[in-house]
């Protein structure tokens, strides 16, 4: 249960039960199912890692949660079916983060949460083939020939600002978000600030670099920012002192990657999910490895 | 020859020469030229592992021909355009092998059949810019935006069952059927009943999900999951007893998988080929590797 | 500053600051922006390679460089952008190459140029959401499913050839292209040769195949060709005496797989890159680590 809880917390980074158990409140309250879900998918994930004969340490630190976790809210959010595919994707999700692991292993480089995405963006598809899985009708594939940017609306800065790290978990509520940041600053003020400084760097860019304003507004540009920011600087990070620096040019970077990827993918009408985070921060890992001073 | 024969039967996973014989016989029975095709294309692949001084045993056991004889069967198919292409295509499906054996080699993963999913791709995709390949004008690409199911039909279960062993060849006719089950069993009492188990248990589960019921007919939702059975709980699997349940679960999930993948492609006009059985197995065989349980 | 020159010339995998320097030049005989643009590029590659501390002697080769000039030069002539977006994606770029240098350690195969085909992508498709990235208005996005070729038009052979050479560097003029293959010939008059090979093994192997009489003479598919004859047959070669036959095979590879990729690209309006250099090149040099005769 411990195990679930800091695995519902990795989603951003953070091994901390009491984190993973604000931030199951968190979704909660803007829907009971959410929260449920969340653990469900938690202690799924869990459970693949322990009854599989993983390594305990992983398991305890709840690696195989987070990707289950977000496989569970990402179908939950986008598409309607019963519990138990949710829960069996959420299961394959886990499989898969397994098998990246390994893939991984040699490369010192994490996984983070392209599992996740590859599961849910095969789900959400899968839709279009059968009829048990209904996609949300807000996900319209776009043709790109006949796009046009719609620049038009009043900015809503706190609301961008705050949706940028309530996004991680798929939500755009003011109670849901504030809690969330509540759960980062509780397992560290350090993790706190620099996800604070995620979404703050993302707006500032996003807007100079004449984003819509919807898009400003709904944190779009703000969430893969705040998990870089983390990721770059601090997590994944060998040295005490956070790479301040290096970690607010990933931050910027994730900007035009969402924004580039935004488009790719709008094509099949499908969320961007997490994968400029992850690119973006594989990127600047990789780099590190080969670029010690970064 | 042998090893050619071999190169025909490791399509299915198998390694045996006879098995090999009855299924050219079985693309024979379609199509002479079929037949031919995929003699040719497995001599093609087994010269360029020989004469480009691969390690002798891999040639004789057939693995630099079963990616040739697909991506020649998979052109013929999809493809009108010369024997030279096609062969040629073959060829450069076998080096893509070779070069996916080097890329995997540490990572105790097979490389499966992607090999000859991509080089098959870029020369069906080739045909809209080269006017010597002329595409099937079946494969018509669709606009996601306006496709709705289609969910009319007779479900005709014989042939849906027999059509998920025959896909994999990439027929869908009684008698070939009937040969290639024929072929499994020849080698292996086992991977025939995990083959029939494989087809038998992706028809329900697309089923119930949901599937078009013309897709059921022609077992697009067999071929993979009978694959893939076949790897995660026998060809692949250390243990001297089959991993059924294991083998059970990932080929259920090549529903969804497979589903998805199809939505995917056909903004292309593309088939999905082997690739949901391609992408099931590496994360189940990856996984293993990580869950040793599994 | 000779880093960054040969990071000019590494584009075209030769490590000679003098051909470094003929090429700014042929660049700014088309626009003197295109040649600071790769100069400024190569510096900023350079710099991130130097004071991230990476291995002197690879930074000294110009190996942090040509990515970030191929991103530059990218940039400028499919996106109007301010310097700071170009330079701050050639940096990008370069980040990029030294993460897959990272996860290439041990495979024993080089990065090429895939870094810069990735985030050159991404920034041009990142258009579409940030108004201060304007896309060349000619890369419209093509509908697969109304696609005809145009056959039409008037071989010009010599341009055709030319243009083959000149490409790499995304040029068509008469002048940039015979100041490029003097650069590769004052390296190396084997190089020269390979290069020249290339660029006339690809057009009569388009021609033959049924391609667009546009597209020959714009020697879409011969700087893809030339890059691999040059790679495949000599600089990645291990032995003193070029592979000419396996690098005539390969170059003649890069033909269907430019088709190919350009269908599945133009559906986002996006060029090809030289993504069939890359991935030819990978499959022949990975197919030599397994074919030691090849």
């Amino acid at each position: 249960m411990l195990a679930s809880l800091k695995g519902v917390s990795q989603v951003i980074l953070i091994e901390n039960a009491w984190t993973g158990f604000i931030i199951v409140i968190a979704l909660a309250t803007v829907h009971v199912k959410l929260g449920v879900i969340a653990l469900l998918s938690a202690i799924i994930g869990t459970l693949v890692g322990y009854l599989g004969g993983a390594d305990k340490s992983a398991v305890h630190q709840g690696l195989f949660g987070f990707n289950a976790v977000l496989t569970g809210l990402g179908l939950s959010v986008f598409l309607t079916a019963n519990l138990a595919t949710i829960l069996g994707a959420a299961a394959l999700g886990t499989l898969c983060t397994a098998a990246f692991m390994h893939l991984f292993k040699r490369t010192n480089i994490p996984v983070l949460t392209f599992p996740y995405t590859v599961v849910t963006w095969l789900f959400l598809l899968a839709s279009y083939h059968l009829n048990a899985l209904r996609l949300d009708p807000g996900l319209i594939p776009q043709d790109l020939a006949h796009w046009h940017m719609n620049t038009a609306g009043e900015i809503d800065l706190a609301s961008g600002l705050l949706n940028g790290i309530d996004q991680v978990y798929f939500q755009t509520g003011f109670l849901s978000g504030i809690l969330i940041l509540l759960g980062i600053f509780w397992a560290s003020w350090r993790l706190g600030l620099l996800a604070v400084m995620g979404t703050a760097i993302a707006w500032p860019t996003a807007y100079l670099m004449g984003a819509e304003i919807t898009n400003l507004n709904l944190g779009i540009f703000g969430y893969n920012a705040v998990l870089t920011m983390m990721a770059v600087s601090s997590v994944f990070h060998t040295r005490e002192r956070p790479a301040l620096l290096v970690g607010l040019l990933a931050a910027v970077s994730t900007v035009p990657v969402t924004a580039g990827l935004n488009t790719w993918f709008q094509a099949y009408g499908m969320p961007t999910l997490t994968l400029p985070f992850v690119i973006v921060t594989w990127i600047f890992l990789g780099a590190r490895q080969v670029l010690p001073k970064l």
